[in-house]
């Protein structure tokens, strides 16, 4: 059979699955300036830091008259409410209210749990006796933290549709081509087959290219030398339901001894509320070579062309109700396998 | 009886007439280099043109994964999707799917028939089997393709309210003096007595000048000598529900074998949604003088002060609902003709 | 007990008192060249005088085909619409439909009661026979039209939020140490203690300062000479539902027969729509100083720093639904009195 049904799940309209963690933001991004403003699952959220450093996650709306805490200042350990100056320290405990001595117990914010791992702050917003910091996705693995690897933040996008939209996106590359035909060297990976793969925690599309040479851009972009002649492998791997990572290895079968390449695109990606979410850029490498601004610049571009896209959809979705009917053929199936999984996820009792 | 009851029908609210020919477009507006989107009855499509050179509208949504097909663009015959490149023929039938050799023959988008005659081009979006190409406005009678006239395409206008309001603003002459009293050569037109006539498929009112002679402004409008004089009819004719038209025709009672000079302002109207739509103008003229431009910007700023009260009207109507008291004179009586005819025709079973 | 349970109404969705006066203008804003719109707990209005100066409030839609009212021009005594040049008169009668001689009795749009009163208009929009003029704020009381005292309009705000949180705003006198820390010479004042005092008409805070000095910003502003010590007694008085006064009050013990200095803020508030409402700012003083322009715009600075939390507050509970909790302490005490008080004056039996 060469099609697939038509959807049983809207892909405009999935929900949340609330205990896993959430990349919130870069390491960079949050500090003792001003509280940085996010929203994790439909959770708003005031983040900064103490004086020792920590970062912290507070619920974003002071429990006294409701204003957002991030339009408040970092006092200490604590935020301070901008309108009465109630302050909250990392725990989400009231720690001063300025027109009395008295502070009730009670008096408090939800505070969220955060680990800082790399250059990444991860927060868990759901049952706290689930929360588990070996569920967070392998730091290793992803070439954070990883000896003789580089790996830098580059930038966050939010964009307007539910989050599945974007794993369906990255899980098929037959759309580069089209979408992004002016942006990328993507001529022969588009052409090439490619294999579907799976396991308990992914889902996976793999493009295998062989015996390719470097054109100028992409030499600098994988630490390649002239001349050179390699094989590729494309992973597209969908980590449900809050990582992409595009794992790409260059080997050289004609030069025994060279070492393999390998770029990984890290795309956390985060739910913000029915119809909008986070897609985070980091790039780590097995090589020297600095990523050139030109290649960030493209890549940026290609982000912002899903974006249009992404966003066309979820309007017609909105507008028209979740029952459009969609037909898919071949290419989507590891969207669709993914789109179910993360339906099942979010549905599981948590 | 002076004064017309309360009205029955809510002109905010009208609902759409399927079964009919709508103008979608002017010619020149469809074209090859990108497809053009627009909406009818809730309907909303892509236009383009085949290589020889035939119109095409496709519903404006890709079935594959439901980004808008005017987002693609035009690749032989057909229309490229942005997101994943398959292609659509002018019958909707899909002809790529760049990622498989086959193609599932469900695989399609509606499309839309539609009748390009003179300078516009006209959409059927009812039931297949009562389009008829005899149903279409009257392109002789228009002056359109009528040997020794002229006929001219202006511009099209999108406006924010329900489409009955603008057959009634037309229907009006009283309103000339008032929302136009600076750009019109309005004063005596506005009030002379006109009379009310109605047919099967119309609502007209007729007003009628005696003994007229040109001012500089209309003379080069109307493509009189100087010195002149003449008698004036103007007819302003709601063809329901799909067209307005405005005849001037000037007569010359002292100058036997002068023939008459007949100017129409051929405005189509197509509802796009409950509250938009659009208002197209044509003029077509017996004579041989030119619109100056001044004219035709002079007709512009006339629609667009049309154009801000109807928008003020469903403003008011959206926030307070559809009972708002009404309050109808001697004036109204066409007006009200039309409503209660287009409303008669929105719920007739089709 | 130190703390107050939980609300039992929402500050972001109290009703309205109907029948009370607000005031809807200054006098300075209403004049001959255009209608002034505005909104009346609900009512939207076109505002204008007569030839003879009496100021007239029309509700803003015309009774024949629904254009607001204020789109119009001002002929005579009346107001004409924009697109028909219907006229109606101060009354609300229609005194002119120009298409017919014959004018419906009927046909009227509703007319408000209005009071003109110094430099503020006030409007009645409840039921006819409660009006009275006795009702008016005490204008003597508040420095408006009283022999020796100078008294003037400002400015007048459109703040998105229900007006009850601006009256709890101006309840709380410890918000002003950190929303407009940087604004307001507010550093003893805040750290005053308070009293809270209350009769039938009116909820008040009093906080008292014994022995100060002026600074170069408040000597000129209260009219004070260098060296002097006085007392302080800043009153913030809410009349709900519609003015909100601050009375500072400077007396000198030390130099008997030293009158005391009075300035009064007097804030009109008005309800346009659920979340909506205008804030008036006029000042009046019992001494002869003009009030510094950096005096006025420093309120305004403040004013805008209270608008945008009152408005964030407002977001929050329009996103996520009227129940969100909220925590009380004893500073709110006077600010929940007014709330309770608004609710139960919005609820009676009209």
């Amino acid at each position: 059979m060469d099609t697939v049904p038509h959807k049983a799940v809207c892909p405009a309209t999935l929900g949340f699955v609330r205990n896993q963690w959430y990349a919130i933001a870069f390491s960079h991004e949050v500090g003792r300036d001003k509280p940085l403003h996010r929203i994790c699952c439909g959770e708003p959220m005031a983040l900064y830091r103490t004086q020792a450093g920590e970062a912290v996650a507070l619920f974003d709306r002071c429990p006294h008259r409701g204003v957002p805490l991030s339009y408040g200042r970092i006092v200490g350990d604590a935020v301070q409410c901008a309108y009465h100056g109630f302050q909250f320290d990392a725990s989400g405990a009231c720690v001063c209210v300025p027109s009395q001595d008295y502070i009730p117990p009670e008096l408090a914010v939800p505070s969220y749990t955060l680990v800082e791992r790399s250059h990444f702050i991860w927060v868990w917003i759901g049952d706290k006796d689930k929360c588990d910091p070996a569920l967070l996705p392998d730091h290793h693995e992803l070439g954070l933290d990883r000896a003789g690897w580089q790996a830098k933040p580059y930038f966050v996008l939010e964009i307007a549709s539910n989050y599945s939209l974007l794993f369906e996106n990255l899980l098929d590359t037959s759309h580069i081509s089209y979408l992004h035909g002016r942006a990328l060297d993507s001529g022969r990976m588009a052409l090439a087959t490619f294999r579907t793969e799976h396991d308990a925690n992914t889902v996976q599309i793999v493009r295998d290219l062989k015996g390719d040479t470097p054109n100028p851009s992409n030499a600098k972009q994988y630490g390649l030398a002239a001349g050179v002649t390699f094989d590729r492998e494309l992973r597209s791997i969908a980590h449900l339901p809050n990582l992409h990572v595009i794992r790409n290895t260059f080997t050289f079968p004609s030069q025994p001894g060279h070492a393999a390449h390998v770029r990984i695109n890290i795309m956390p990606i985060t739910p913000a509320t029915q119809n909008s979410h986070y897609q985070f850029l980091s790039l780590s490498a097995s090589y020297p070579e600095e990523h050139p601004q030109s290649l960030i610049d493209a890549m940026h571009s290609v982000f912002e062309e899903d974006r249009a896209v992404l966003e066309a959809i979820q309007r017609l979705y909105d507008e028209r109700g979740p029952d459009l009917a969609e037909y898919s053929v071949n290419a989507d199936g590891a969207g669709l396998r993914a789109r179910r999984r993360l339906a099942a996820l979010a549905e599981a009792p948590s």
